[in-house]
């Protein structure tokens, strides 16, 4: 028996935790294994209800869980709010306090959706497969930031700010994983200007060391921006920043077509996990039955693979996934011409049947 | 008669200048108006030649000028120095000294290299003319920065600081450029997370009430760099901060299709200008009569606009470029089939012609 925090979340979150979870139950009755889900309100909907983005006894909760599954937070709605009244600061707690460094985002293009690209086919055409390691509670997210009037001026600041064992621990991620993939690491600094920039490459070629089978290259943040549209089959694991890897992760999941279909695991030590699809609540098509679940749906794969260890589960649920696909099923998100168009309960439905 | 400071620095720098000074050369006949060049070591040739990236007396010198034109600086021949002897300590030293605040960087795409872009001709075919406004004095660039060891863990940090006067400044000269074009801003920035970009928002808002004819709109910087991909057309003017507009502007150049075409201008108060082209040293093709020099002399051309008011002048060469591309003419990196392949000095002496 497997307990997981489950946050359905602002806008379409809620729709598209509804079909993970009816893969989940899927994968329950197949594999004879055991979920509790845990119901838990963070981000605008926390507001809402408490008037804060995550209350502390639920943080507290979610702690105790295997795992977290969560669907998105946030939305206009709750954009004035003060800093630390937002619902992006359940995302910030949640990973703070369930110290999940590691942000693990594939950006994998499906041979089906190529169309869906925004890049010419002669760059698509050799493949796109890359996995973003991001660092997650560390840099300008979490350092020192503030507000005050200096000489009748007022003045804001963050900071980025990385230790050596930080960087450490994320750069091992990368190194691991690129291990099992194609033995690239590409590590994204601006160390030519920062210095926590030259921390950064220099502690990853300290890691590095102890993975002389791993080919490791260093890119300054801003070429990485232009060689993802470039050539992004160069690509194998990119090791970077939280707040690079926030910009250039999005960037990646573009360029594969559809931010609908991407998934993201965030792991600490151990088997700990924040398990979360890559877009935002789009409030635009909230409750509308439009939105795409599979990005939720393999982000619950990757929770049964690096959280339970169930390695054939996660599978099925990609495979399952694969084969709508090759059947031509749609949402409106991937929609192209002489394929199924189908809304957010079908595709579940439909992937589910797969299983 | 104008006093320019002309600094060739490092890579295809000497190259790319030589051709933007034969160019001015032409104007100058032409328009019966004299140039002085005072040549400035800066980058890498500097640090071989006085151990630092510029020397004091020669920036005092730059500063004197009426403007600068500006090769490119670095290469990886100087990667291993501390930060402050690299040679983009050149490029900092010069942008504070001449308190150049504003940087103007447009992406716009020519019909004639429409295949050049990465992006898919639905896309491109909407068309591509962007102006990045990036603010080049603040942020984490200039912040405060340092290392230190705290409980035994090595620590490195930079911040990410503005002021309002700052974000004023700097958003007064996007809402005045986007006045002669489309009439659109779009501010970049963090505001969700970073206390610096909440300022930055506030006082954009501010400003945009002195210019209700421009339509203001804010994005998030993960936003903004899958839209460049996805969409540029809908961009007019985008205004951001010192490191999101390194990213976003390079990201931008590339979706136009060659960093070899696009100038830049780096304005401060006043006809002061520091005036460059987008792209790097490319240390690889360096010497070999390779370059693209067009980004150099369009550069200058920016300077004939903003320094000395010869738009006349600065529209001579911009279409002198514009029928070298027509007739087919093209370096290297901007080479499609059935194309005139040509040098840089060839290109450089093609355009002089059509002048
Ligand atoms: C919503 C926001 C705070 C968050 C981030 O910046 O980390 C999101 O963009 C993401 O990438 O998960
Ligand atoms: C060389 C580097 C310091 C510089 C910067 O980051 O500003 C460059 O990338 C640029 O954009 O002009």
């Amino acid at each position: 028996m497997h307990r997981i925090a489950v946050i359905p979340g602002d806008g379409i979150g809620p729709e598209v935790i509804e079909q993970a979870l009816i893969v989940l139950d899927k994968i329950s009755s197949k594999f004879g294994v055991k979920f509790e889900y845990i119901f838990i309100d963070a981000g605008g909907c926390a507001i809402d209800k408490y008037g804060v983005p995550i209350r502390e006894e639920d943080l507290e909760l979610v702690k105790k869980c295997e795992a977290t599954l969560l669907g998105a937070v946030g939305g206009p709605k709750w954009d004035g709010l003060p800093g630390n009244l937002r619902p992006e600061q359940a995302l910030l707690k949640l990973r703070g306090g369930l110290k999940v460094y590691a942000n693990l985002r594939p950006a994998v293009l499906y041979d089906e959706l190529k169309d869906s690209s925004p890049l010419k086919k002669e760059i698509v055409d050799k493949g796109i497969d890359i996995l973003v390691v991001r660092e997650l509670i560390g840099g300008m997210y979490f350092g020192p930031k503030g507000r005050e009037v200096k000489d009748g001026d007022e003045v804001a600041y963050d900071t980025e700010v990385y230790s050596k064992s930080e960087v450490r621990r994320i750069a091992k991620v990368a190194f691991e994983a690129a291990r099992k993939r194609k033995k690239k690491v590409t590590s994204v600094d601006k160390a030519n200007i920062l210095e926590s920039s030259r921390l950064w490459r220099e502690t990853v070629e300290e890691v590095a060391k102890d993975y002389p089978d791993v080919e490791l290259s260093h890119m300054y943040v801003d070429n990485a921006s232009m060689q993802l549209v470039k050539d992004p089959s160069q690509f194998d694991v990119i090791l970077t920043s939280n707040m690079f890897g926030d910009i250039l992760s999005d960037e990646a999941s573009m360029i594969v077509g559809s931010i609908g279909m991407l998934a993201s695991a965030s792991l600490g030590e151990g088997r700990v996990g924040l398990y979360e699809p890559i877009h935002g609540t789009a409030p635009d098509i909230a409750g509308q039955d439009l939105a795409n679940p599979i990005a939720t749906i393999l982000s619950a794969a990757m929770m049964l693979r690096y959280s339970f260890d169930m390695e054939d589960a996660a599978k099925a649920i990609e495979n399952a996934v694969k084969i709508a696909l090759k059947e031509g099923y749609r949402t409106r998100d991937i929609y192209t011409e002489n394929c199924k168009l189908v809304g957010t309960k079908q595709m579940g439905k439909i992937i589910c049947e797969n299983i």
